[in-house]
């Protein structure tokens, strides 16, 4: 059984440790919390141990009658490895006390990318976490357009992918972000880090990617032109597509027009949360002219990364193979729509 | 076994046949879709038998290769009783369908109020389906008011209440629904006519409403007063309403601040489809000032009425007690939060 | 000629100057601004003089090519009264800087009350800017509720107010004010301070209020109840309200639903920036029961203070009445719909 | 002078018709409204002369006290050409009204090509208007891309375009229009009608369009990739656009992030109902790499057609060159910030 810790019990992370309870091979020894708030309580009662993030703020625990089993540096000690979920640049900061007990650590896509030995994707760069200490697994976006880009890549050949990112503006919790009635190129220039971040995981492939973002809370969608070295047919694409696991092919005849119908059928099969862990590919939308595909996804930016998490955490600790990972994964986690 | 069937599988129908089928007494025998649609195959993967909602429509069904039990006139034949959750206006005409086989209907709160032989809600008029042989549950706004207003008028009396309903503008897959960027008066004309629909099932108490219709999908928000005939103190009301089964306090200390993190939580707590079943009432909003109690509460639109449907079924068909049926129904499906 | 400067060129701070510019007997000396963004080229292009704010960024007007005609205290030397926008907070910490120069101050009500000698607002305390030196003009919400409150006051008198505020969560600029897809209570507690804010410019009167934050960047939305202490007809509080300058009722006929349309109508009369000074009350919704009043109001936040301000001027330095000095400010701004 | 009518007074006829009315060789001879709303009212003030688009409803603007110059047919005998702005399939009905009076008309992009005898754009097909007797000025989106495509075409050859187009779900006023927190693929096939759409004003050019919908009513917004024949700097497109009269690029010093600011800064320019005709470009995002140009643009959905609307009627009615004309409008209207 692999020991895993979860460091940062907010929206990535809580599906990291619900992700990890259900793997047969791990064992989830607990999440760290800085107060004891909803999050808190909720993660107790599902009967996961919690620990305080800064030991100073122990007390607060305490005085909330939210029991804790110790701080983060207990639980370091009781893991095989740990998965960093803290907020953008919050990872970088506990790099060195990760790095201080030798503990193995996976980072997320808010980091920058030199935080890890290297950057993970299971698709495409599984490989990558033999030899290393850490792991970064790239951000929803980057985990969304490597999966597509690599059997793209692999098949036909990648002379060229533009892909326009029309980002939500913040999580279905997040009441502060903005932005209200605006659609705003974020960042203003083209191309955005979007591509170079792809080609941490998928290197040699041309990707330029331009962003911006909307006032949604469900989902990213990605505007998608492909210009392949060879002339596919239209069904060819949809039938490779088709083929990898990680990603839902929206039957055209479903009449799911949106994000709010397709999480809604997530619902609708059951998914914990709602939670799409597949790129989501509207199969009507997919069209080769020429060498030129063009497609829309949509990725759910809080639940694609959480099986690749998984799978990072086998790379990092198992001898396990890429597709040995991920079959286990998927299977014990419900992937495939 | 009392055998249930449901018309309609749509936003309230999916989760009547959800909760039907989790209750110890209660059989769900098939649910009716007009088109084989996303939900149409999610009802398959569940297990429900499923039925033409209109028999000129079944070959459709075929044609998409989703296999159907029969027609609705199969599904009446082998029910004890039939939920109706079709469309705003489709329960009336489907009254006589009904009626002509002797089925026992529940009809839903988009319905007139003469389209049963009465109103129906668990906490305030569940002996109202003993004599009936078809009863309307109230709509998710007027369940909500009814639940808060009926301790209140026992245990104070109410001079007046005062609410003003802030609506979502549609349900989450809903993507055709406004506004955006707007806040509505809808109706312009106060009070709205939910004042009165409370009345159907909560008769005598004075309640006027205000109705505004606002760019969210989550949930609805209810800004109340209730002038009430005694001065109790801001404690008591909370002890009160903390004692109501089907309304959650939210704590202060939980850190939730609006609609995103109080669905956060109910997924934090696996319910299902992130359901929330009970009202939702900020404990730090509960202020008593004089005889003027304030507070602001929270209503799911898709979920509150799910519960009053399973305890109408039981209303109609059984002789339970409500506090026996309630009892059943909450510890069944898990409310309580 | 009264001379004005302008301290702070925002949302409203752009608006007083254009309503200071249009009065006859008023001259705009200048505006400040913190930086030479496009906010400062339209401020010259509309002709005035541009005064650097903070004098070290002074430079990066330069930089710029943005022209200015000195800093924050040449302005001062050169005017008879200062209004202050500047963000909430911000006026506070300027106070000393206006008195130390014996500058007659005008601040706004993102400022705490006691920023200044008195509250002011024209339809109910312009009196309190006789003896002041400095005068706070109330925020937009209180603006609104007391010119809608102060009739009632005066010819039916209250027993008691309590007011729905639905408030838009930022100015159409703001795109990282939230929030998205939510309806926050903010505050959480009721009754909001907004009712005691009431009560600086209108002493006396019970007015309770509860204070939400929806995804709209247009308007704020009110949803009133009066408990009068008489009972007009409601074709009576039509007709008082009718005689109120800054009250605009929406005609039934006009077939105005909402804010959107609200703005639209303003565009179509020529309103500069579609702005709406008057309170804008919907004719439809106001409804007397008893002695119970009912009405919706919206009030567009970036304009109500704006005729509030340029008559605060005339309070602070001259010896005209109030009627005379709203008289003069209608006319010249154009108030009246 | 041009005798103009504007048959459809709402969002695209109103603004027709004050920019008619700002011309100098033209002469507004009235409006047509189809109900005595708001806007009807507002035309009147506005000093229009209003006529009842159709002949049964004239007794509903007696009744509303809202008088009228006659009906339709009245205006189209005073009339040496006829502007239709009434909703998309509307003008195609009153397609054979025109006709049968012989009254030149021009219609708007919500009609099919095949409506007027040929599509046009002021910048790429004004001689279209020489033979014809009708016009379709082409939409809002396509007016925009003809415009930013027309000078690379010309100068550089275009091998490619691909644009993902980033809708408004609805104009500010239409407040039943969503979607409500969700991005919607529409249509969900790619490429979308738009590209065949350019091609009517600009032929040959490879256009490959993706449209999305957004909850935002401010305005569309263009992600756009060009793929040139050539290989110019950065800086040479920036100074091919600058040169565009109606292209506005947006200067990086000026901190506009969005179309609230956009919105904001129109308003600060003084242009009636905040309007923008022109095609905005953020100058920070035109970038271009080997023969990829990528950029973004934001169009008004509400403006950018209506100097293309008056250049229209010249291009049918004189014999103006396009420059003459073009050079008239923008004068006339104040184009060109
Ligand atoms: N939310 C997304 O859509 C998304 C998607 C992919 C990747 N990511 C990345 O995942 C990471 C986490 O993002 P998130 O959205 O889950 O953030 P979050 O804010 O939802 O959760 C972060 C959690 O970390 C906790 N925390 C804060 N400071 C901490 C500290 N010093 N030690 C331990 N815990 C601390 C917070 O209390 C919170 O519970 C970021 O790098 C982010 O960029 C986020
Ligand atoms: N959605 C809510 O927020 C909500 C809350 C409380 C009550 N209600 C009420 O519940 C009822 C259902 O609303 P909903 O939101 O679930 O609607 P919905 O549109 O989500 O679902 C209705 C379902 O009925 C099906 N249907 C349509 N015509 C039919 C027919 N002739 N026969 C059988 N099925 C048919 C539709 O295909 C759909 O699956 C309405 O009366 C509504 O007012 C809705
Ligand atoms: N926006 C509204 O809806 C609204 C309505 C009524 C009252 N108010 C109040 O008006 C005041 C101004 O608000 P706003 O919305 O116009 O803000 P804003 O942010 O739009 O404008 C403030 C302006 O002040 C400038 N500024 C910042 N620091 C400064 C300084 N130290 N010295 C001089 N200028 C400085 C900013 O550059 C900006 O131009 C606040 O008190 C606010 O609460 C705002
Ligand atoms: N709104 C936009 O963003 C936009 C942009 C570019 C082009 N267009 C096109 O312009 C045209 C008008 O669109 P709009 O947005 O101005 O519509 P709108 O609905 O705002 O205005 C249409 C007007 O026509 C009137 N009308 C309806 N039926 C009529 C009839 N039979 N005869 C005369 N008038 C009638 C309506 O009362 C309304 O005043 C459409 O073809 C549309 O596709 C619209």
């Amino acid at each position: 059984m692999i020991r895993v810790g979860v460091n940062g019990y907010g929206t990535i992370g809580k599906r990291v440790a619900d992700a990890v309870a259900t793997q047969p091979d791990m064992e989830l020894v607990g999440v760290t919390k800085t107060k004891p708030n909803y999050e808190a309580e909720a993660a107790i009662r599902q009967g996961y141990d919690l620990y305080a993030a800064i030991s100073d703020r122990a007390a607060a625990f305490d005085d909330a009658g939210v029991g804790i089993a110790g701080t983060l540096t207990d639980l370091l000690d009781s893991v095989d490895v740990i998965v960093d979920c803290t907020p953008s640049g919050i990872g970088a900061r506990n790099r060195s006390i990760y790095a201080a007990r030798d503990t193995p650590a996976i980072f997320q896509g808010g980091e920058d990318a030199d935080v890890a030995d290297a950057s993970f994707n299971a698709r495409t760069s599984f490989e990558a976490g033999r030899e290393a200490d850490s792991l970064r697994v790239v951000s929803c976006n980057t985990t969304g357009l490597a999966r597509l880009l690599a059997p793209l890549e692999e098949t036909y050949g990648i002379e060229k992918a533009r892909v326009t990112l029309v980002r939500r503006g913040g999580d279905p919790s997040e009441t502060e972000r903005g932005p209200i009635n605006d659609v705003v190129p974020d960042p203003t220039t083209v191309p955005s880090h979007h591509g170079p971040d792809v080609n941490t995981v998928l290197p040699g492939v041309a990707v330029d990617t331009a962003a911006l973002k909307a006032p949604v809370t469900t989902m990213h969608t990605h505007s998608v032109n492909v210009t392949l070295r060879e002339t596919p047919t239209t069904e060819a694409v949809r039938e490779l597509l088709a083929g990898e696991s990680r990603i839902f092919q929206i039957p055209e005849a479903a009449g799911i027009d949106g994000a709010g119908k397709l999480k809604e059928y997530a619902m609708d099969r059951g998914r914990p949360r709602g939670d799409l862990w597949e790129n989501c590919v509207w199969e009507e939308s997919i069209n080769v002219s020429g060498r030129d595909l063009y497609l829309f996804e949509n990725v759910h930016q809080e639940a694609d990364v959480v099986p690749e998490n998984v799978d990072a955490i086998r790379a990092l600790t198992t001898d396990l193979s890429a597709s040995e990972s991920v079959e286990r994964t998927d299977e014990a986690l419900g992937v495939g729509l």
